[in-house]
């Protein structure tokens, strides 16, 4: 029942969402969607823009373990990647995930301190599909 | 910016898809998209039907902490819900929450042992929308 790695990034690309989770102070998961990954090294390394100020990331600073996931809602797929994420104020990686209109967000543009990159690396991938799933190391 | 109950319940009942986090025995978040709760209670409490073999139930016996999430992705708006997750396995529970056309997931019917429910009690609630959060107690 495996996916190939082919169909896994494709369902990556296409899910339009991604789905970020971290565990809080107090041990809870704590899930938000956000915009799809500004870049990717295969399934491995997955990178987003996001407010330095957000509550995501100061869990992340305390406690790097995450999971991201995506899904396809028509044909009840997902893949799920568990992790570390890493929160990357270097201008050196917010110049590479940069584009034009994220100024919108983030008006003080590239070097605005509100804008900040999280790099998520994964270890251990579970895929769903035909209602059955299955844990793959990376 | 509040969202009223009225919106939020709108929000979950129109989502089509739950995204349920538990946290694994490293202290990973994992994260998987279900079907929309089979029952509700204003914004209180969730029943979710799932297999008692699945990973997610056996994450639930060990550690009840859990997030429930719902997003409208046109209008970026989501709603993210912090509690404890219960299985529940007694006839009753599974009586009440059985629909017909779950034979197809559970061939031995309302008593399969492999059929149980799964039920969410929030105390805590974060809302998400133009690009701002707020967290409500419950």
């Amino acid at each position: 029942m495996s996916m190939s790695n082919e169909t896994i990034e494709k369902l990556i690309d296409q899910a339009g969402v991604s789905i970020i989770s971290s565990v809080d102070e107090e041990g809870f998961p704590n899930t938000k969607a956000m915009l799809p990954p500004r870049k990717r090294v295969g399934i491995k390394e997955f990178y987003f823009t996001t407010n330095t100020s957000s509550m995501r990331v100061k869990q992340y600073c305390k406690n790097g373990k995450a999971c991201i996931y995506f899904f396809d809602k028509r044909f009840f797929r997902g893949v799920m990647l568990i992790g570390a994420m890493e929160v990357l104020t270097d201008q050196k990686t917010k110049d590479m995930i940069w584009c034009e209109g994220d100024a919108m967000y983030y008006p003080l543009g590239v070097t605005d301190p509100d804008y900040c990159v999280l790099k998520f690396s994964a270890h251990k991938m579970r895929i769903y599909q035909n209602f059955k799933s299955e844990t793959v190391d990376i």
